[in-house]
């Protein structure tokens, strides 16, 4: 049996590489694993060699020490892998697969997986609806920015690429199906982004890149993209937004200058909760709703507020009372005089992956471009979460096994 | 020329019946009207001879004083009338005809207009989309608690009813239609009510009562209402709902009484702004974020929030700070959690008035009876407006000119 | 182990109850088994013992000899029963649980259960997408017209009642939740049937039925029934339906009786492609195209039509030679003129089963009197086939275990 | 007072340039005129001066003499120009503005119109819901393939375009919204092309190849497009589309040879009642159901039917009985089988035309380019014609005024 390398959580700041056990087909107890889940079987289920593993925004907010999650916590929820055992119940996935795993973990069986609601599955969190893998308070799945990781229901959670060859080609795209892809695409859709629209995106980091080049593909007529970060906006601009530095100010003015006037039709939020200010100071200042209160602003009235960026139920770090609660000042009624919908919550990825897959075997999209997809060992995981955390204009690829270094050896692969 | 007399605003807590002129195709200065609407032509309007026009809460929120409503504002926004007079423009409608008004004033010529958004226009409010005849910062237009209003646009804005006769028996039903029937309907079908569901509904007013009302005829399995009114949860139950009374707590486990479990599938907020608080002092204390809050811990996973209840972009009059910029303490990470959706804004009355008229010509719907549409004398406005302040569960109906009186000689008339 | 009685189909026009196989975990050869399907394991699958099992329209068509279904075929796809038995791999349903059975057959583990498309599905039958229990080119599932009937991916396909007895005082409407009110249902939702709609529906059998009780259901002003026999339309009529007898001619002027113009907003194909010709000597001349050309009359410009009756790849028995290759001769100009939409194929019922049972708990509906399900015991099937082919107005459910007689002593029992 | 010189319909196969009178604001007595019709007044109508005003393939059915089209018709319904007179009524529209012109005309008062089916005013056409400019059965609106049109509606109908002079030098697309681009969009969406689809669309005549264009710009994987002309097929690969040669039998085989399985997602029949047989003699061959049997073989399960193509109500030149009232022979049984849906009619051009609009203004789409927008002078229509007759691969738009030319001089222009 193969050993089973794994980034880990190990204290505010902080992860390391470490040994773990080789994954199973049980849930076995260990750090943040609920125990009504512990010692579940899984028969349903696979085990994945990882091909591609990524560091997101939201694994920032456990390793920035802002929520309650267990040191040894094994992260990783980002994962694409080629199947090496199947579990006895696994009926059409085969050994050999090469396959990309929706972040959000669910039974495919309880009446919210029915209606394509797999971001709030009954059956996998004994918490609440709602699961991820390597994730705090999400039912105890092991993160999957390893070696191997176990992946359930697998017939259900799995899309199989077509063809291997071809998708190795695209491994840095297709990886990004897991999640930021479809998470981006879903803010966009849910602010109803069609043709013609104009759009205003929140947040220029890998989230916020991935919603903006699904603005474009969803045919937007102008893609606008705020951040206070200067690199991450020149690489939203690279495939054709326009942007807007909101450590100038509010960013009506700036969406003026580009549209003629100071409205969007449609806004996403690729922040969440850990907002800063806008204006020269911003960026000191924690402002949890600083970005919706901005958003009602500048979206027109009868528009719609996609709200894929995060926003938790507590949030012991912040620096509002309210915030530590999970509360935040909206001007709900300026949202409300101009008619405003707001869409919340984790993306539905099996809602989305398919179609986004076959928008990139087909070449209609450059997503691994447009977020700078960048493949780095494994064993350099700490060193890609602190440039990350840095604001690196970057989306770390951890490549476990050297698999993407071998396929495309022109990559400079390091972080 | 016929006079006109018309419920006017007088100052704080009070209002009473004047002469004022009577309309004509043009809008004239006056109280509230804005400055570029002065002179502006109406020749696309007509004059109706008021034939019911009800009291809203959401008037209310002007009387109470919680508006910068100017002295002299003659109210009133639910009209049904008869046409007297056609503006040169007017090509299909006739003079004779029984109209319903939605309350949302409409070009249907602006690009919101074509795409079924009445409650955001961008043609007849000069400080931003959206308009109401007799209402505070809408433009302007007067209000049609009187014997006569001037309606613009009336071609578009008008629903004929198809039989006078069978109106006039029905009249009390149909005058729902320009306001709180749509409105109710609109929270709910936000809401995703459907064949099947468990509802709640905060909020026992004749906009709390109306939606229940709809909640029903788009096939709800339970309808739950809450209130601290003993009255209004009687009129509640007396048409198959359950009720919860909210000056008990939080309504999480009354509704875990009547469904087996603590939560429903779609929520509605016909409250809005002046929400009180809950639990047995709760009615003393103004809570503008207790209803929404309230709702996310209530409503499902996945749920969706229809929020017709008027949140306001300013509240001078509130007892928080934040409340006077119109905003409120939301638990969004709550919402987050469960991948809530939120729908605000003003109901576009004319995207539902047609079908409902539909149903309650066909007997499928007692919206009167539900919510005890009491008609009155135009002159006793003042007495309707004290006993619906004091929390009558009744929705107060102006007869101007004695014609629900001659067609329903057996109706108790009188506040 | 206990024996196994079943309907069987004999031939042409002959149906008897046999001895068959008890179920097992896997798929065996058999009359009408396709050959890719024998010997398949179902480890997800469930046996259970049949409470309530009803005889459909669609049916007759293999009774009456139009299909290719061989000697030997097990009928019987509208299912309720209570599980005796789970596989190794079944994890959320346990015995004991008394259960709705969808009559399409779904893996929900395929790009088409995955969005909701259930009756496509491409996992279950060999030949096309699509599948069903006890049915010609269905991939050859044995019927559940029977004691025991195995019920492969049992968590995904069965709805479990929330409580036994309840579900049991309830039976011979939810009984119905299988196929027939499902079916019905999503003829109308696809028709668009509203609040408020004018709907037609052509056919008055039990499926017609179901179909004018959703329609009701969904809010509907008016629903029309058209039909050849005089029974079906009283029982339509008994609930409140209007109806037109079309061996009186095209339903157009009677319609226009009923709501003063000869059009509706919606309608429902509940006939299929054995209709037959309207107007006086109409019963005695099939005309596949009768139903379709006569709904593209009658529907108003911008309406749909929801097609749930079955029409046929081929047919051999059929009178006209186009149709024995299933094709009509449709006057889709006419169509086309009226910007209309045309909504065919199987219900997917598990869209619908879930709320639908919830207006069924709750008493927002009572689809077995509509209907007038009738139950008879197993052994009478064959009576009950004959009266149902010879017009009976009544839905016949068999009673395999008489535990429906146990639970109702006072419903007479019998054909 | 200017004259008018404008094509007109002088008989079987044959257009010619005529003078006839300068538009008012009031319907006269003419070739084609609905006698309801006449003498009608227009107050809320603008004339026009044209600036662009195409030929269209449905104007060739009536040249054909395939429909009762009268001697002296004077043609043409995709109309952009510039307002040179507006009446009493007009509010919002000036004189000076450059606009687009929906080819339906609809009255914006209607129940159609405002639910936003433009395709089917109540108001405009005495004989049944829809209406177009110059065209036979719709009510007498005299054509605008002339250089000055009378817009009836023009507050509601008229889409201003914001710049006149960026207008100006992307005239060419801007022209293609009065019809083919919003009616190949419309075949799109009603086929749920979406992100990641594989599409096949049917003929690559204008329409088809504005489908094409609108297929990618909604994010479609592989766009397919069929045809017996080798010269629009090479067309249509210019912008990336892969296609079909329809003269080498039915499409699944090469349709299998591009996608590796002989099934799209998504299909949109572009060709309508004159469709020809395929295979070596296919061309030679009426054949009006040919391309909807095809398009139910290649559309997998699941999947809908665009069905833009014109189908008349009658045909008296067809070459089937069948064919003469409109009827066609459908395998709707093979559509039933897959579950199919079909949507057809006339494009609600006003649903479309502001959001393609903002797509060609930001350089989001090139549709003047692939349809092969070729401007040529009004006294060359005859020509014109007579050239899209033969199968030209381009769009011919004529230039009344000849300020094409004068804003384009380096544009070739002739037929």
């Amino acid at each position: 049996m193969a050993g089973n390398r794994a980034v880990t959580y190990v204290g505010s700041g902080r992860v390391e590489v470490h040994d773990i056990d080789y994954p199973g087909l049980e849930l076995r107890d260990g750090p943040g694993v609920n125990p009504a889940n512990v010692g579940r079987k899984t028969p349903h289920g696979v085990i994945l060699k990882n091909v591609a593993t990524n560091i997101c925004g939201s694994d920032q907010h456990m390793v920035r020490g802002r929520t309650t999650a267990p040191e040894g916590l094994v992260l990783g929820h980002e994962i694409t892998g080629e199947v090496v055992e199947t579990g006895p119940d696994v009926e059409f996935i085969k050994v050999g697969d090469l396959c990309s795993v929706p972040f959000n973990i669910s039974c495919g069986r309880c009446r919210n997986c029915k209606t394509g609601k797999t971001g709030i599955c009954l059956n996998v969190n004994p918490d609440r609806p709602g699961s991820a893998y390597g994730y705090v308070d999400m039912g105890g799945w092991v993160g999957g920015q390893a070696e191997y990781v176990m992946v359930p229901y697998a017939d259900w959670n799995l899309l199989k690429f077509p063809d291997k060859d071809q998708a190795m080609e695209k491994i840095l795209d297709l990886a990004m199906l897991s999640d930021i892809f479809p998470t981006g695409y879903h803010g966009c859709v849910s602010a109803k982004v069609t043709t013609g629209s104009t759009v205003y995106i929140a947040g220029a980091g890998p989230v916020g890149l991935a919603a903006a080049t699904s603005a474009f593909l969803l045919g937007a007529a102008a893609v606008i993209v705020g951040d206070l970060n200067a690199d991450r906006l020149a690489k939203a601009r690279s495939f054709g937004c326009e942007t807007v530095d909101v450590s100038q100010g509010e960013p009506q003015d700036q969406i003026e200058q580009i549209l003629g006037i100071p409205e969007v039709d449609c806004a996403v939020d690729a922040v969440g909760f850990e907002a800063r200010g806008h204006g020269p100071d911003g960026a000191a200042v924690e402002k949890p709703a600083s970005v919706l209160n901005s958003l009602m602003e500048i979206t027109t009235a009868g528009g719609s507020l996609g709200i894929p960026g995060l926003y938790v139920t507590g949030d012991p770090g912040a620096q509002e009372e309210a915030a530590k609660v999970g509360s935040l000042s909206l001007r709900l009624g300026l949202g409300w005089a101009k008619s405003h919908a707001f869409f919340t919550g984790q993306c539905p990825v099996m809602q989305y992956n398919h179609q986004l897959m076959m928008a990139i075997l087909h070449d209609r999209v450059q997503i691994a471009k447009n977020v700078d997809a960048t493949p780095i060992p494994l064993e350099d995981a700490p060193k890609g979460y602190a440039d990350f955390d840095h604001g690196a204009a970057k989306k770390f690829v951890l490549d476990p096994h050297g698999l993407i270094k071998a396929a495309h050896p022109d990559l400079a692969v390091g972080a």
